[in-house]
């Protein structure tokens, strides 16, 4: 028999991250909860699943989705007027007029042209198809463009600088890449902004171990809500300019902003209103998603990357290395398109459309507020406000007794916090931990939740935490 | 810039197949066609797509996925009653009752017990739901279970036996997993069986190079429409028992057993009706998959690998890998549940059912007789009966003229054939090259075609080998 040892070393390298150690807790306590938990269910604010949490589809979405699936509905009477169109224009794109036939690799033509038009609209910068690369996520498609960069041994290996903290995702994703991940640490004081010295600091720091060839960042930032102006991302774009980095961008939540005076710029944008030498030659790759927060269509797994000013023969791998994924799903292919090309002005879907996605942004901007201000009640805590994304990432301050606890069991401070506030009340909470913060205690908590859940996540948190605080509180740390 | 040398070497290592060529000239081609062609449109036969082919979907299929994608259809009088209760059924196993939330890696724990299920009923041996791992498509299945198996460097490499000719798809997908290839060559003349003498030659031949952990098995065959009866299979089990080699089965085609006398019988059953000695030892590892020929959903990536006999720890590192796949796509998954479990005798759903899909092996099994035929009676070809599967086979024999052409322009004889064929007459054949077939010259041809389609091929395809042979035919080869 295939013993453990026979297996992949680097496979076997993975191990359960303290997300997926919570999950399965979680999981647990599910099943046990008839018996003998206080709680009725397991609330998970750890991770943006926004179904999961009960928040509505877009509808116009949906039905175009249905009709594209089974074509007879096109006679049904009671679907709006440009939701048939729609779907008989996507199903012109598709192979055989089914979603049932394999796509090119890079993705359907007529959608990789929908998402370029997208962008030419949002930044008044022209965008083209042919650098439109669509996979089943945009995790996926960070891995790809990683996976391109990797290369070298010992101190010749690529170097990728991420944010610390970064999306609890990131770690696994980049660590099956086999590069070299260099941390840089956002600014909590100021609202986790990113700080220039922060970079330059963790470039010097990783000179002898790595070449560095690419920086990653979250804007809208996951976890943090923050949101880069115009000069923080000019500023990153010098930098990597100077330090001929590729820059990674991550804008999944460029449709959820909704702090005060603060608006969603692309980092694409930016560079090509800056001068020629910018413009011109600072590799960038940005990534959107449809588990965007508006659409927030995990399950149908679909993203895309843009790619520009790359060597049209690197560009060429991007393309070849997607050929391994065969094809991207197709519905969620046809929902991208769904996405950047919503209902117009005066179509029939349109006013239900923009309901939908207002009342998914006011949910949003309010429960940060909310939140931010509920947690910077209780003792021990402090939280940034957030300015856009779907997380908050409060800093919690505890008592001796319990991080002498986690030390005992060889747990992260916040890792046992977590557990004890999903056994005792049910609510899963994301730990700091794994977002690369190993040197301060935070949580990561996803707000994108309707507001009864909210009620009782808080009344839960609250509750847990003041027993935590209460039993074991010193003056000094409360 | 990045220039091209700073390409991950292991992606660079990845070069364009000659389907990806031949995929490319015949999209350049139907570009072109309304301007120089004698065609109106360029036919693939090379791949199954048999949505692009325009074969029907299976209407349950399509209208309980539509149900689930916009859940307000529950109250369309339309549909049957079935449909609906199946969806609601479905759209209960997923997380907050929406195809748009994440699952499990491993897949929808309701679909993966409906999947043991089905293998239970199919073989009358138990089968359990945790065993077994949904993934996005058979090809994502089987790249986990050899990169898991992947390790070792120089002569200790893991070496996997493959068939020639195996599934065009195989070497690109194995080859990025990082294992020494070892091709066993399949009998053309026994109908392409797959011959014990020729699983030793290939290991005796291996020995040095690499460590040998895996066999890999396409059964019916992909592309040679071969299916092995129970004692062909008794004998690669034990083969594999005495070599100690995990079996990788590749049964995707396991609902299009066609051939006379000749059913589909799995290598589990098989093998759990053995002895001990080897139904409690032998590792199997089986795919299946959502594209599968009654089905023929290739756009929405959906399949499973049923593990059995394998170490726990070991299993535990199928469920871990998947992880980084994050979920697959939902609607493929409840697709997935659907081809496992489809409407029984009396529901409003089952005669349109039975209808559909006997439609389509109907059409297999005509079309596999009748292309062979016509095969056979032109000059220089020899084309085995297929008993099973989508594709047939053919042999060419092609006079020294086209040979010696083909050598001029550095391409391989069939690749030339494919390419002529393809400029000439706008049929999109496979070469038998990319199917591991180097020394002699094979086409591979999907026969999953509405039979007008099918007139259209076999008249441009003798038109264009008659062609051919016409103008270089040497007594020798004709």
């Amino acid at each position: 028999m295939t013993s453990v040892q026979c297996v992949n070393p680097r496979v076997r390298r993975i191990r359960d991250s303290p997300q997926t150690v919570l999950q399965n807790l979680a999981e647990h306590i599910t099943k046990e909860i008839s018996l003998q938990k206080p709680f009725k269910e397991v609330i998970d604010v750890s991770a943006g699943d926004t179904h999961r949490a009960v928040l509505k589809p877009v509808s116009f979405l949906r039905q175009v989705l249905a009709v594209c699936v089974y074509p007879a509905l096109l006679e049904d009477k009671s679907l709006p007027l440009d939701v048939k169109i729609r779907a008989q224009k996507l199903l012109e794109a598709c192979d055989g007029g089914s979603v049932g036939s394999y796509t090119a690799s890079s993705g359907l033509s007529h959608v990789r042209q929908s998402i370029a038009e997208f962008i030419t609209k949002r930044d008044g910068i022209p965008s083209f198809a042919e650098n439109i690369f669509i996979c089943a996520g945009s995790q996926r498609a960070i891995m790809i463009a990683v996976k391109l960069l990797a290369s070298g041994e010992g101190t010749t290996r690529t170097g990728v600088l991420i944010p610390a903290p970064c999306p609890h995702t990131l770690y696994p994703l980049l660590d099956e890449a086999d590069v070299v991940l260099v941390p840089y640490q956002l600014m909590e004081e100021k609202g986790w902004a990113v700080e220039l010295d922060k970079l330059h600091q963790a470039l010097q720091a990783t000179r002898r171990n790595c070449e560095p060839r690419a920086i990653y960042i979250s804007n809208p930032g996951n976890p943090t809500g923050h949101v880069q102006d115009r000069k923080s991302i000019e500023e990153v774009i010098q930098f990597a300019a100077a330090e001929r980095l590729i820059l990674l961008v991550d804008e999944v939540y460029q449709d959820s902003v909704y702090g005060k005076d603060r608006e969603f710029i692309s980092y694409k944008k930016v560079l090509f209103e800056m001068d020629k030498e910018y413009a011109e030659t600072v590799e960038l790759v940005s990534f959107h998603s449809l588990s965007s927060a508006c659409m927030g269509e995990c399950g149908m797994r679909a993203g895309y990357m843009e790619v520009v000013n790359m060597d049209p023969e690197v560009m060429y791998y991007f393309d070849n290395t997607l050929c391994g994924d065969i094809s991207t799903p197709v519905t969620g292919q046809l929902a991208l398109d769904l996405m950047v090309i919503p209902p117009q002005p005066g179509d029939p879907s349109y006013d239900m459309y923009i309901q939908e996605t207002l009342f998914t942004l006011a949910t949003l901007s309010h429960n940060a507020k909310r939140v931010q201000e509920f947690l910077n009640k209780l003792p021990g805590v402090s939280c940034q406000p957030a300015m856009g994304g779907i997380y908050l990432f409060p800093r919690l301050h505890l008592p001796c007794g319990i991080k002498e606890q986690a030390k005992l069991l060889g747990l992260k401070d916040d890792v046992l916090y977590c557990q004890k506030l999903l056994e005792e009340e049910g609510v899963l909470a994301g730990a700091g931990q794994y977002g690369g913060i190993t040197d301060s205690c935070h949580l990561r908590l996803c707000i994108l939740v309707p507001s009864d859940t909210l009620d009782e996540v808080l009344a839960r948190l609250s509750s847990f935490h003041c027993r935590l605080l209460g039993g074991t509180v010193t003056p000094r740390d409360a």
